[in-house]
């Protein structure tokens, strides 16, 4: 009956960490995973076979932008996101609200929702819950978000309070609005970085009983210590039975830090935005490929990585088709980086299934902060 | 001993069209072909992946751009062409010469070569054949072309005849010059669109005994039919027993007729460049994908092609991504009129080889002259 089912397998002994079976309507995800995000219907530069090559689970399309452009109508006449885009694994959709809170221009916010200028033609755009449930429905994800507000941080305790009051508000009216059975809703949890704040509202939450819960919010401005805070402190408090979403972080640290807090899925546009601004991840750290050093190097971008990139192109090559402004450049960087925090993601499960998570996560830090 | 070597294997009785099979250090090519063009080392939006899934055999690069970035110094400290690039099947160089020609500023002609400005920073460039052969063999090509003088239509018969003749003495010095036993040096015939020319230069090169010859100064600005009437006389009169190439053409219906006139090989930006600016080839004729029509058109592009554009995404999703400006829309616009040029050329083979080439021509132009 449920659209999705969630099974915790391994639970680390020293840190919240653990491994899960997320069922969705779209197949198996293996948990703790990282969403590439696929803002207008495509992971920027990646077909979808790339995607699976590179061993992506499940992939997030930004409800805002597709509401804008092609609009939902047309997805749902094309039969679906998943159809539209050839994607036949899971698929989550934001609720649009971060962006109509963080991108879009003169909006206006009352109790009902938001009205928002589209950035395409200044023309005026409405949305609130039940708006975001109907575009999400037509889009079709397997996991859709309720409509939330996120506040930028620093944040009065008041307005954070406020956020809090109306997310609440609005999550109610998303439940009611929300209809199709093959879609699992999730509850975001707001409260800035005031411990106090983020778990009463995860009390509030937890007790709708939804199939999953992610924390929103994060990541807008505070230092990766006040993050580390919240969610080490929060996610351990989550419903252990239900999948743990940290939305739009972050770095390969972050992702490692928020694993050993208890969660269990991430989404971010860093691997793949980096990857078009020439810079790539590696195990030995962050790698700007435009640098005149790497102009004769040989070398794969990472030694240890076993992608189609590394596998078959030198630094020089990749360097050279940046510095020449080649689609191809970040089409290759693309791979690289999502393959990169794919197999981080695996590497995380591997540790946790054998019970030596945090000996991975010294080693990891160890290799990481050397250097390229 | 030689680099390359050629065999005619069926030729046509109602036309010149021929098939062959040529043989490389790089594997062997069935002739007639396309090669796609990898200017900068790349066939922009296309790993070497895609190009073999698309039936690529041999691919042409720009020696003139190559010269400028990375500079061929790199290319051979890298392994030479095939390696930089990770594509290890056969690759044609062009000269450099059509390019500093047409494309470069401040042109300075001599007898010993052309001084120009790079297109990068202004810096003062030379090449001359000498310099040409040199570039050509860091690069490492299997096949490789004279650097020649090439004049664009209309032009004066004597301004036609200078050109040629200074052809043959650059052509004379590259044959010099060149000394890598492993590259196939092919010599340029000019003539503009006078016959009578055309056939006096042909006579001179022919002599002088070259593993292959083009067709150049073609596709610069004159009519169709007078390509197709210089073609349709000079083809049939190069040498049988050598492989015959077209520079720079063409349209489908250009490498119909040219395959028709006797010609085996064939390079063109079109496919490549006009996938980027959303015009795509079909059975039924070209396709502009961002017309409003297709807003919600769920056929394939080509709804009689079986590439993996056509067989996963939509004429509405294409254009969206190109009314998105995502890259993926060039990737896989590319990757179809790759697919369609290749196609086409593996119909004409088999048409050739089954004695049914005039009848496949005149289908060819009912279903392309139908219209989408």
């Amino acid at each position: 009956m449920a659209a999705i089912s969630f099974e915790v397998e391994h639970q680390d002994q020293e840190t919240s960490a653990r491994t899960g079976r997320l069922q969705t309507p779209h197949g198996e995800i293996q948990t703790p995973i990282f969403m590439p995000v696929g803002t207008a219907g495509t992971v920027k530069g990646m077909k979808p076979r790339d995607l699976l090559e590179v061993g992506s689970q499940i992939i997030l399309g930004n409800t805002y932008h597709l509401f804008l452009r092609p609009g939902h109508e047309l997805v749902r006449q094309m039969g679906g996101l998943h159809k539209f885009m050839s994607w036949d694994k899971p698929i989550l959709t934001d609720s649009g609200g971060f962006q109509v809170f963080s991108q879009a221009e003169l909006r206006k916010i009352t109790e009902e929702g938001v009205e928002f200028r589209s950035y395409l033609d200044g023309s005026k755009m409405w949305m609130g819950p039940e708006e975001s449930m109907e575009v999400q429905e037509a889009l079709g994800a397997d996991i859709i978000m309720a409509f939330d507000e996120c506040v930028a941080l620093p944040a009065t305790r008041d307005k954070i309070q406020d956020a809090m009051d109306r997310t609440t508000r609005w999550l109610k009216r998303c439940i009611k609005a929300h209809s199709r059975e093959d879609q699992a809703l999730f509850g975001i949890i707001q409260g800035g970085i005031e411990l106090d704040l983020r778990r009463a509202h995860l009390e509030e939450l937890a007790e709708l009983g939804l199939p999953g819960y992610a924390i929103g919010g994060l990541s807008v401005g505070e230092a990766p210590e006040d993050m580390y805070r919240v969610v080490h402190d929060l996610a351990p408090r989550m419903p252990a039975e239900k999948p743990r979403y940290l939305m739009g972080v972050g770095r390969p640290e972050d992702l490692v830090e928020c694993v050993a807090g208890g969660v269990d899925m991430f989404d971010c546009v860093m691997p793949t935005r980096n990857a078009r601004n020439a810079q790539l991840f590696t195990t030995y750290g962050p790698l700007k490929i435009r640098n005149a050093r790497y102009k004769d190097d040989p070398e794969p971008v990472d030694p240890e990585c076993d992608c189609h990139t590394c596998t078959h192109f030198s630094r020089a090559y990749l360097r050279h088709l940046f510095v020449s402004k080649e689609l191809l450049g970040s089409m290759l960087a693309t791979h690289h980086n999502l393959a990169f925090y794919l197999r981080l993601m695996r590497q995380m499960r591997s540790a946790i299934e054998e019970g030596r998570f945090s000996t991975w996560r010294k080693d990891f830090y160890t290799s990481f902060r050397r250097g390229v």
